[in-house]
């Protein structure tokens, strides 16, 4: 295998431990030697092995004088375990090959400067593009100090999310369903309005394949009255939405999923706070005025001043389409990241 | 070249005839000898030579003894042109490689049954699938003596198509107002709403390039009241939708372009005479309650009622998406052809 193709393992890696690793990255690592790959490993849920030391372990002695390629550059502190770097150096690694820095300021090139103080080849830039798309949350939360923020709106061609009596279940089909509950999966908090709290009474958990996730995100609705009905384990929040994030933010959460209702969504995506918006559209048509659309903004101006995101992939869902979006601010700092988390 | 790549060249030459060739179909031909491709056509403007006979021009002596690709059954009658049976066995073909029978009643088995009374080998399926699914206006019109009717949308991600103040220029980037002109170039009649006459004044020409294209579809404007407005060379018509397709079916007509208002778009939907619709669903949002919305029903139901298409395609259009939706019944008629015109 050439460089990139164990670069794009160590991503394929990485994505296993996206459910599990938040708060902390989730990393690829692989360790080869002239016979081959003699070790893999993903980050481990928090507390556990990073994807370096995994890695490491499964190599052995083949470690001695081998390569190693990881998507983010080993931290250099001590966190809630011992620091990569040592254990990369203790194991014999020669070369290690780290897609992109790690913009966490803790470690910010240290990672890399302390293994070529070991006497360790380094190299830095291989495979970032995709590295970059597949840590997006992580590296936004760490640079913005806030966290990723998703929405997703499942919704009908012509954009309503419940018919005229409020029923809503179900618009889109069972694929894209089960896609909602791995979006669920994958942030540490799923936020909601007062009205979709009161009317759908949603029990915002992670069920993907149907079964509850061990890991649960917090549940949050945005409520400035006294509910009718709120789900039990579901916080309430007072805050505007920039408070409420700069507060995860500092909490470390890296991901945030937004669901709806319109006035909500309507509100994070006046304030430029929606980063990724995933539309679930269903082939069917309601044609009705009185229908709920799927957003409403708070002040909604003319054409010329429309708010505009940029589409960056589609996907069918069975019958479905999901459609992602994502705003301006993302795409300027995900092109930033493309230049200063390769700078070697 | 094998058998199959034949047919695929076929049905490419068949493209080229796409706007040119209605009210007759657009039919690719390929001549064959054993030194390889001798001769290639496709259907002329009415009036002028078909595939079969232009592909054999090309191919001269070569077509003595060669094998004829053509995507669908040459015709058997004396039309405005001579009936390419003749000229194929004039020719000295000596195998017929047809990918479809051609259901026109003058035709319908009728070409292939001569080709084999004068001594031919012919072959029929080859390819099928894709000839039928570009040729569906013309099988569909044949078969239902209908138009296949198609609908064009140009909307914002919720759905609206013009905001508050009626402006809808311009809602979509120019590669998918490009991406509208070729679909009016390729349809026989472009039909619009009173209102959006009145408030939008449309030219409904095909100006593909920004060229007016020289052969224009007829354009109509449904109206049950005087129009305050109407562009000079547009048609009204009080009629109802499926009166009006009667009418241009037993024209000949093969396709319509149903550019909306929300409300003709509608009654169109409503009444299950929208075969093909195409979204162009530009990456912005109003948020508005008040700006104009995509579909409007004449009878807005609940969402267990709501109107079902299938989604078939996606292609991107700049930054906007084009989302392919074909109804039930489309659907149906196109996989019976695939049954009833391969039968040899």
């Amino acid at each position: 295998m050439i460089d990139a193709e164990l670069m794009e393992l160590a991503l394929a890696l990485s994505r296993s431990a996206r459910e599990g690793a938040p708060p902390n990255p989730w990393v690829g690592a692989v360790v080869v030697d002239d016979d081959g790959v003699a070790g893999q490993g993903w980050t481990h849920p928090s507390g556990g092995p990073h994807a370096e030391v995994v890695a490491l372990r499964e190599a052995g002695d083949r470690a001695r004088g081998a390569t190693m390629y990881v998507t983010l550059e080993p931290c250099a502190h001590q966190g809630r375990t011992p620091p990569c770097v040592a254990a990369i150096e203790a194991a014999g690694i020669r070369r290690v090959v780290a897609s992109i820095r790690d913009p966490d300021e803790r470690v910010a090139g240290r990672g890399l400067q302390a293994l070529r103080d070991r006497g360790l080849e380094v190299e830095v830039g291989l495979g970032a593009h995709g590295v970059i798309e597949e840590l997006l949350p992580y590296l936004w939360q760490r640079s913005t100090h806030r966290p990723w923020v998703r929405a997703k709106v499942a919704m009908t061609l012509d954009a309503r999310v419940a018919d005229r009596t409020g029923v809503s279940k179900w618009i889109t089909s069972a694929p894209a369903r089960e896609r909602a509950h791995r979006l669920r999966s994958q942030a540490q908090a799923i936020v909601v309005g007062a009205r979709t709290m009161e009317i759908d009474r949603p029990l915002l958990s992670a069920r993907p394949g149907g079964v509850v996730s061990e890991r649960q995100p917090e549940r949050w609705v945005f409520a400035r009255h006294p509910l009718n009905y709120c789900t039990p384990g579901v916080s309430i929040t007072s805050e505007s939405p920039s408070r409420f994030l700069d507060r995860l933010g500092t909490e470390g959460v890296l991901e945030i999923l937004v669901e709806g209702g319109p006035t909500l969504l309507g509100s994070f995506l006046a304030d430029d706070l929606v980063d990724d918006l995933h539309v679930h559209l269903a082939p069917i048509i309601l044609g009705d005025p009185e229908a709920t659309p799927a957003f409403r903004l708070p002040q909604p101006g003319l054409l010329s001043e429309a708010l505009r995101l940029t589409h960056v992939a589609t996907q069918t869902l069975g019958v479905d389409v999901e459609l992602s979006l994502r705003s301006a601010s993302a795409l300027a700092r995900q092109a930033a990241f493309e230049v200063e988390l390769v700078k070697d």
